[in-house]
């Protein structure tokens, strides 16, 4: 492909796709991360890294050293000029090619890829004003076996993205199949109440996510239901593309952007430049 | 690749591999089929296609028209000699690619993948004397959304597969989050009570399957409790690629093959030849 975002790297190579019989695709048999290349320096690393190894270990996939990842790193940012000073990095580590089947052959190799990709359009009115989110009809399934870890099993938060089509409305909040309020689409969510910092669990389902791992150290994780939700004095939700994005809506509900979560914003922005860089 | 079963037909075209943008990868986002091709003959044809287009509409992708699929059939027949007397097909309908994150873009195209494998090995002794099997510790998450449809997130199975490694247990039984009994890792279950024959449903967690649907006629669906499976008179399980396989084993507990066992392995024997063929 022309563009440099389109480079996909597998197993340190440049290619053109992936082995059809990769068990990433077969079952999802794998997990991924996507952080910030900001300036040529992804964002977060470690932690990333980090989160991956867990996720692997959860799966029985041997994790590569961290080493190997910055070499397929380098080897994406020799071909990336101008575009490494913001894009999306993301990497895939799959089970492997293996034979039909869910039983998992020891000599199965697992398979890396990195992709760059450019990174999401941010209108940066949002970290001012805010954005509108509203509640999903899909009920997050409970297995505490996959929750937390950023597998490759992802339908549910493509139906649930799929709830809507409004550009208006910037994303869904999704509650479990027991009412507990879980996560976003695509993010993690926090709500203020009282001055305390407050995020829902995700041992059960939903991903402990990058950001999220940022702000806990200022949070407490509590059970949250709609109402919590819809009674906050604050919310929020973040990611690791993001950053934190004010909630000043949710359906007919309005707040403004509150002071905590002011706070966090600058504290976020302080560690990491690259979620500062937008402001108006 | 040189074996014939090696072959990938990607919308068509015989290729190395499929784009690593492909959502499928991403997000398990697409469905599949595994069929037996017996004798150049795919069995259960028209009943797997139509769940595939089931389990693309409930997904939201355009599913080709049969004919569509029949060409690629042929095609991966043409490449194939002898080995097309026994093999498996497997056919994959992904969302395409897209630009990262699960919100699905307008222009993304489908994409058909088509597959030959070697069939599994069959011991005629399965048949005749059955299959030991144990009960898996994972339980499957309840997701009404996503229940009965192939698609491709299948992490769960991966799991519990990988739950033993002793090659004289064929299979593991699982149950949901609730307790109920549901499917074996890669196959339906029933039970044989007071010449009853009955099946758990499969409408909050586990997959229709195709042989499952060829025995219903003469079923029952009916919510099933460990204890039912124990005190049953007759249990096998069953899937489109083994046809019947009687269980005589579940952990200490032990079943001759029973009656209705044996009479509906004729029917099916008769109906599909395919399951015929390997008796000693």
């Amino acid at each position: 492909m022309a563009e440099a975002t389109g480079i996909t790297l597998v197993d340190g190579r440049i290619v053109d796709g992936v082995s059809a019989d990769d068990r990433g695709l077969a079952y999802g048999d794998g997990v991924f991360e996507t952080m910030l290349l900001h300036r040529r320096r992804p964002v977060w690393w470690d932690a990333h890294l980090t989160r991956m190894e867990r996720g692997a270990a959860v799966l029985g996939i041997a994790a590569p050293a961290p080493s190997v990842w910055r070499a397929d790193l380098d080897a994406l940012l020799v071909h990336t000029g101008e575009a490494a000073n913001h894009v999306v990095l993301k990497l895939m580590l799959t089970r492997g090619s293996s034979r039909r089947g869910y039983g998992i052959d020891t000599a199965v190799v697992p398979r890396r890829i990195g992709m760059l990709s450019p990174a999401p359009v941010s209108d940066p009115r949002l970290r001012v004003f805010g954005i509108s989110v509203r509640w999903c009809e899909l009920r997050l399934a409970v297995q505490p076996r996959l929750a937390g870890i950023k597998h490759l099993n992802r339908l549910e938060q493509v139906l649930a993205r799929a709830e809507w089509t409004d550009p208006g409305v910037h994303e869904g909040l999704l509650c479990d199949s027991d009412g507990g309020v879980v996560c976003a689409t695509a993010a993690n969510l926090f709500i203020v109440r009282g001055g305390r910092l407050l995020s829902p669990p995700v041992d059960r389902c939903g991903i402990d996510g990058t950001c999220r791992a940022f702000l806990l150290p200022q949070a407490e994780v509590c059970r949250l239901e709609r109402n919590d939700v819809l009674t906050a004095d604050e919310v929020f939700v973040c990611n690791s593309l993001r950053g934190i994005l004010p909630v000043t809506r949710l359906e007919q509900r309005r707040w403004p952007v509150g002071p905590v979560t002011r706070a966090q914003m600058a504290r976020l922005a302080a560690a990491e430049p690259a979620f500062a860089t937008e402001s108006p």
